[in-house]
Formats: structure tokens, sequence, C-alpha cells
């Protein structure tokens, strides 16, 4: 990695203030990202200017375009970024890990950067870049938990032989389709009754796709 | 209703053949709301014309427009034909009515126009009469559903204290994020496991909202 600019100044970064483990590059990719992501949430993809990111995070444009040469990279790293600072769950249940998991992510929907992301990934699906990002954030979130599920058969919490994508497509895409497409309210309540359902449904061996 | 116009060429219009109870008005007006499904599906909201949904289906555009003042409303009454043509499901238990309403959606979301429709309300979605068209739709839809989850628990198939909602978000909600938001296939087999999930979790008891 190789970056020259100064380190960004702190009010704008996430993860720089407090650490002294992280070095100085480490310090100017995550303040671009969050400088991106900022971006992302309040101009939408197409609209985003590598300028603006540069101002928000103090690091300058060369910089930048050195480490991610196109903006598509660039706003994939950061949301990857972001999705990656929630991978540590484990609660110890497969009901709190679902919980924990769904709850994050309906906050993270409900700040005013999180509702700008997802009306930019919704309104600006047209644009094929836009489509492939969104697709690669899809996948990654669809294999974290796909691996939350599987701890949960090891631990006799769903039958072995329960179809983890069908259980996966309910949980989610029920509480996601409420929360975003129809832009409803989604309480700790809601997804906690939406989760027992699906996973009683499970035990009582009703998930499972004939061979 | 006043129309001048003359009836459609038989083999572009879905609902005129074989009938004889239909007046000529209502034949042109199937004619003009089929022709308007096709164009849609072909080449969406923002580039649909008059011109060509009156060439297709051989009604002049004076009269449609006479009867539809704006595009909105056209489309809107296409969509709204489309999806009442879909009413009547009735097979006498509650899983066997959601797996028919579930395959016939699955099934039109698999032809061209119901593909072309589909992405159309995607990728315009940005487009506030898109939006508008859109929301009407689903609001329609749900309470069609709606209704049929309640003779589900009139004839005790539900618990009577299910939360209806939940149910429906899970139901639509996992199985339509899985064809239309990922693109993947959606067989009988799989409808029917995730239906009988949900219904199994219900029994159980799990979908139920504290008060």
């Amino acid at each position: 990695m190789q970056h020259e600019s100064t380190p960004p100044p702190g009010p704008r970064t996430r993860r720089t203030e407090g650490t002294r483990v992280h070095g100085r590059a480490e310090r100017v990719v995550s303040a671009v990202l969050a400088a991106t992501h900022e971006e992302l949430g309040r101009v939408g993809y197409g609209a985003l200017r590598i300028e603006d990111v540069a101002a928000r995070s103090g690091v300058n444009k060369t910089t930048i375009y050195r480490r991610w040469p196109t903006k598509s990279e660039l706003v994939a790293a950061s949301l990857r970024a972001a999705n990656e600072e929630q991978e540590a769950v484990d609660t110890g249940t497969l009901r709190g890990d679902l919980l924990a998991v769904v709850m994050r992510s309906v906050r993270l929907c409900q700040t005013p950067t999180g509702r700008g992301i997802v009306r930019m990934l919704q309104m600006e699906r047209a644009d094929p870049e836009v489509e492939a990002i969104s697709r690669a954030l899809r996948d990654r979130r669809q294999q974290r938990n796909t691996a939350m599920l599987e701890r949960g058969i090891t631990r006799g919490e769903l039958p072995a032989d329960v179809n983890l994508e069908l259980i996966h497509d309910l949980i989610f895409g029920g509480i996601f389709t409420r929360l975003i497409q129809r832009g409803e309210d989604v309480s700790e309540d809601y997804a906690a009754a939406a989760i027992d359902t699906v996973l009683a449904g499970a035990r009582a061996g009703a998930a499972r796709l004939p061979r």
C-alpha cells in the first residue's frame, strides 16, 4: 500500500479515533471508505464525485485513484467494509444470532446514510455497475448468514435436512421486503416473531425439499 | 362509456374471442388494456407511446385519450385489469389457495411480458408515477391475500390470534425476493415448502405479536 496524503481530520472518520494499533496507511484507507459511504448515502452512485470524497476525507484525489482506480471499485470497497464491520455476531443461539443480525441491518437502514444507500441501490439499479456491486454485497451477506444457520444445525437447533436457502429467503426476504420495498417499520418484536415462526416451521419438519 | 372506434382485430385481444356477452365498448376497453400490457412489457413505462398502443390494439388514439386522459391512468388500469383476472382462487384449503396464487404469479413473472413488466417496475422506480402505480398494485394484492388468509382463520387452519401481516410478509416477501430481486427460480416444490414452513410455524403459535 502506498499513500502519501495526510491522515484525515478526526470528526469525519469512524475507525481512527482512540486506536493506536492502526498505521497511517490504514487510517487513510478507513477515512476514504467512510467518506465514500457517507457521500453515497448523500448523493447516490451516479452523482458521487471522487473530489467530494477527497474533500470529506482529507485525503488527496491522486492517492484515492492510486488505490481504487475506478469509482465502482471504491464504492464496492466502501460497502464491503461497512458490511465486514458487522461480521462478528455469536450470541450462542441461532435465534439470538438471527435477531442480532436482522436488527442491526434494520437500524442501519434507518440512519440517514443507510436510507440513502438503500434508495441508491434501488433507484440506480438500472446502472450495471450498481447492479454488480449490489449482487456482490448480497452474495457476501448470504454466505455469512448461511454459516450462521449451519452453526444452528451443528448445535441441534435446526433439523439437519433443513433447506438453508429456504430458511434464509423466508426470514431475510420477508423482513426486508417489508422494510425496504414497502417502507414499513420493523420492530424487534416483529423481527422476533418472524424468526420464531420460520424456526418453528423448520423444527416441525416443513422446510425440506424433495430430492 | 363513449367509444367510437372499430373493435380490435382478433389475434391481439385476450378476452374477446368466443365471447358473445361483451358489448363492443367492453371489447375496445379490453383490447386497449391488453395492448398496453404488452407494450409495457416490451418497452417499459417511460418509453411507452400511446401511438403504439393504438396501433397494436387497432383502437384510435383519441378514443384511448378520451377514456384514459394520461399514460399513468392507462397503465394503472392495464395492470389492475391483469391483476383482477387473477381474483378467483378458492381451492378449499388455505395451503391450496396460497400455492395457487403464488405459482400463478411466479409463472406470470416468467413470461416475456411479465419479465418486462417486473423489470420496468424495478428499473423505473425512480419515476413517481411508476412508484404510485406499483404501490397501488401491491396494496390491492395484499388486500386480496389478506382476505384469503382470513378465510383460513375462519376454517380453523390458522390460530385466530395470528398476525396476518407477518404471515403475508414471510410467504410473499420470501418467495418474491428470491424470484425478483435475486432472479432465482421458484419451483412448485420450493413454494410449497415455503408455505408449509410458515403455516406450521403459525400453527405452533409463533406468529403472534405482543400487544
